[in-house]
């Protein structure tokens, strides 16, 4: 098995892709290749979106890669997804996709053009309090689709998003069909009036409304208010979901943490 | 001129009340009437949902007000603006509704409604340095339709929002007609990638690409990021009009500040 990393959003940190080669070391299933554009810089960027873009392509065409691999998440992944996805060459449908957070918008395009990606921790998740589990977890499902790297509870099919990413999904040509999903959502450094506004957003499209059911994996590193919001996460996602007619299945055991679990989307025709 | 206050988001504070109130009797040209509901409480709302519809609604259907003005912004008017909008009362369509940022969510629907909506300071503006300002250009608009209270680059039909709030009004209910319109947006508190990542949500609705020419108010408070961006604001509001065919036209006076300028939105059939 051969995974290629590649850096759509923001730069990998050289301490994360060193710790990463040796737990790959150590495991002796697989080799890592850690393209040299994770390391590139443009700003808040890992490379202007040429660079990023060149890399992704590069890799996804290349017949020796059997996984690609997002380095990490932040931001940028949305400004060359389509670029990406366009002719898409035939040795890139041979191969898994994994990523999550801002890898979402890729998540989603990828998934819509009938390739193989999972939701699951990335690369830079080692420098994380438990990384080391959260990149094992990984790679046990990269490498051998070991069952229990999954979120225990899926029933397929589903489909897994961070918030914000899904919020700014809907109406792009990246768009996920959510059509009768069990439908997983997470977020992170965020106020609870923006999750509540955001869910107002989402809940109002057909699309998102059509989903078989939601759970909620860890809200994290919620941005204090000036004023006590008045409840909580799950309040908020329940309330929205009662508004607009969707089943709230509780909690899931995805988010921005070493306990993130792997969510396999469905393969869509090409 | 009879003025009506409420308070469709968070609170109004009482210095801000007291503040306009003498302004307002300072003028002998009109009354405020401040609704109680203003000051209500429910964590980050200025009271519960049903209170605040219910607030606006009996102000929208009073016959003896002739403008009714958003006490400031903050968070929830878009929890409410569906109902509020329900069978509209006879008297709503006789007078004129001003706001901006949040209120945004509502002027959005009542424009879409017919009504008479335009985007302006509120009374919380009055603690602004150079609050006074702002305010009374407000009511100089509310009070006589003083041009002098305009955007002073307007080319109607124009609308404005603040950027977020446009992209959580798309794909929604309150969702307005672009098309053909100036449109002015403006931003605060938000950092540069996620304007970068709004920009790319909005210009990919075919409802946005119908304006005839965007142009760009304050962008305030940008919240600060571990790496610098790389960019600012006009370069990236005018790389996504690029992307998207969308004509570029500069900057625009409004803005989370006391020189928020009024921008009336035209005049719907109800």
């Amino acid at each position: 098995m051969r995974i290629a990393v590649v850096a759509p959003s923001c730069a990998l940190k050289s301490e994360a892709a060193e710790a990463v080669q040796s737990i790959v070391a150590a495991r002796g299933d697989c080799e890592l290749a850690i393209h040299s554009q994770c390391f590139a810089s443009d700003g808040h960027f890992a490379g202007p979106d040429a660079v990023r873009l060149a890399a992704l392509r590069e890799v996804m065409a290349d017949p020796d890669i059997d996984a690609v691999w997002f380095a990490r998440g932040g931001y940028g992944s949305n400004r060359i997804a389509e670029a990406a996805l366009a002719d898409i060459p035939e040795a890139a449908r041979s191969k898994i996709y994994m990523g999550y957070s801002d890898a979402g918008f890729l998540l989603a395009g990828m998934h819509k053009a009938g390739l193989d990606v999972a939701w699951g921790p990335m690369p830079q998740d080692v420098l994380r309090d438990g990384g080391e589990a959260a990149v094992s977890r990984a790679l046990d499902w990269l490498d051998r689709r070991d069952p229990s790297a999954l979120e225990p509870g899926l029933r397929a099919p589903a489909l897994a998003f961070n918030l914000t990413v899904l919020s700014n999904l809907l109406g792009t040509p990246l768009e996920p069909d959510l059509s009768g999903v069990e439908l997983l959502i997470e977020e992170v450094s965020e106020h609870l009036y923006a999750i509540d506004r955001t869910m107002f957003h989402v809940s109002a499209s057909s699309n998102f409304r059509s989903i078989a059911r939601l759970r909620l994996g860890r809200v994290s590193d919620v941005l204090v208010n000036d004023v006590e919001f008045g409840t909580d996460a799950p309040a908020i996602i329940g309330g929205w979901c009662r508004r607009s007619g969707i089943e709230f299945a509780g909690r899931a055991a995805i988010g921005h943490d070493a306990e993130n679990r792997v969510v396999p989307f469905p393969r869509r025709p090409a």
